[in-house]
């Protein structure tokens, strides 16, 4: 890309590099966050970290320079990503969708509020959505993590050393149509099917929550097929925006994934973020679980 | 229904109680088993029981003549309930889907194995359908509760003196749409739906095991809407037969909504089954939340 195309039109089609500036990371929890910041670095750009209070690792971002803001303090937000010359915002991390009582609303946040209360009923999706739309009024391009860290995106084929078999294949083919099939109501982006039975649907709980339901089930005897069957599959929603929201995987969720006897773990292949492949790998190879990354475009 | 309509047809398709004779009822777990032997009796039928081992309630049974079965005994359960004049079977009660290992299988059941198993693996459905046409081929009558205990369907309307409020109303549309949606995938029968937010999907873990998971996240502040909003919705899958799984309802679905700070409960009028109404309505009143029957025939 040429500047002559940037300065014709700076929108969000440009691509991620073709601006220099800083780059605001707003991060919630875990440690996708620090993959970002750490990738977007090496590739010589500087990160500036916005920790949402409550979500992010107080730990993690002291090395880099930062300010902690509360949720939907977008004035904040808005004010000192401008203050520190940045022009594209980033979105990434654990969010756990919090009680209205525990949001600290500011005045900008307060006038945008009627927009944020219809979205915080219509789902998380829509709260995002909207999150995104305010900064972008205020002049700032909203990028995709995968866009300033290309190299988080989960690669088709495995991670690791294990490959799923023909049942597991099945199994991701019918956990990819239920979640195509409720993507309409804004439900979770994770379900587990073992041996052509749904086992369960990702709600409010997130993906670990159900994880560890599974295994809990399992210990009581409610989970009829045996250890080493069945599959977590992991896809984003089909009218989903993929610069806020996309579903992610580490080290954790393979883990969790062993702890509930399931064969392994199956994630849309360009449109779902690993953080730390190299531990992923290591966690499945240790676990003796797969970790597959699919090719989930639509049938034709 | 007259005598002569009969001897030309004793297909399912008569009346249930177009033939004297006992009346088999294979009884799961609950409360259920027990309202629809009541029933039926005070309709005048001899009814004979044949409780599930590790499911049903062995202090209710003793109340009717009985055999004890195991899970999936379908010789023993053939043998006997000719033995005691039953030509109609009801199959009744919770299931907890069992480990393969825990299967008594018998003779008659290992000759129907590779159906069952076929069935096994293609979820809760398959298992009791196959179930159902082995009944029907050794010369029964598979009939479903509400057919020979009518009283027992849920009602249009309130069950107790609380109704739905307009916003009720849209979690219980909602909620049916997406149980609509996943019909096809065998999942659960019920969903949690909150101000428009799509809260659980029940899966493996039953509706009682669903709403504790919601009371669960809401003391650790992980559900953003306030107590006395939302709605446990069930209704039977597009197209599940309708004998043997019809959703249900009794007092504990009740206090365990209560206790997920739901508004109330909604079921499908018609097409699913409410153990001890007059309980259910008082559960209602105690704890201040809805239970009602909506229509939930198929848009035209």
């Amino acid at each position: 890309m040429t500047n002559t195309q940037i300065s014709e039109s700076a929108t969000p089609q440009d691509g991620p590099g073709a601006d220099a500036g800083s780059l605001a990371i707003v991060c919630g929890g875990g440690t996708l966050p620090m993959a970002v910041a750490e990738a977007a670095s090496r590739r010589g750009r500087r990160v500036v970290l916005f920790p949402v209070r409550g979500w992010a690792d107080p730990a993690a971002v002291e090395r880099y320079p930062h300010h902690w803001i509360g949720l939907v303090q977008a004035g904040r937000l808005v004010r000192l990503a401008r203050a520190e010359g940045c022009r594209d915002v980033v979105f990434i991390g654990s969010a756990v969708r919090p009680s209205v009582l525990d949001l600290r609303l500011d005045w900008l946040t307060l006038r945008s509020l009627p927009a944020l209360y219809r979205s915080y009923r219509g789902g998380d999706d829509h709260l995002l959505t909207t999150i995104v739309r305010v900064c972008e009024e205020h002049g700032f391009r909203v990028l995709g993590a995968h866009e300033v860290a290309p190299d988080i995106l989960v690669p088709a084929g495995s991670i690791g050393s294990l490959s799923p078999a023909p049942r597991d294949l099945a199994d991701i083919a019918r956990g990819l149509a239920l979640l195509r099939a409720i993507g309409p109501f804004d439900v979770g982006q994770a379900v587990v099917v073992a041996d052509n039975h749904v086992l369960a649907v990702e709600g409010a709980e997130g993906t670990d929550g159900m994880l560890a339901r599974i295994a809990d089930l399992r210990a009581r005897g409610r989970v009829a097929t045996p250890v080493g069957v069945g599959v977590l599959i992991k896809a984003p929603k089909p009218d989903q925006d993929r610069r806020v929201d996309l579903p992610a995987i580490g080290p954790t969720t393979v883990t969790e994934a062993a702890r509930a006897g399931l064969a392994g773990v199956a994630v849309a292949a360009g449109s779902a973020i690993v953080a730390e492949p190299a531990d992923v790998a290591k966690a499945a190879d240790a676990a003796r679980v797969f970790v597959y990354g699919f090719d989930d475009r639509p049938p034709q």
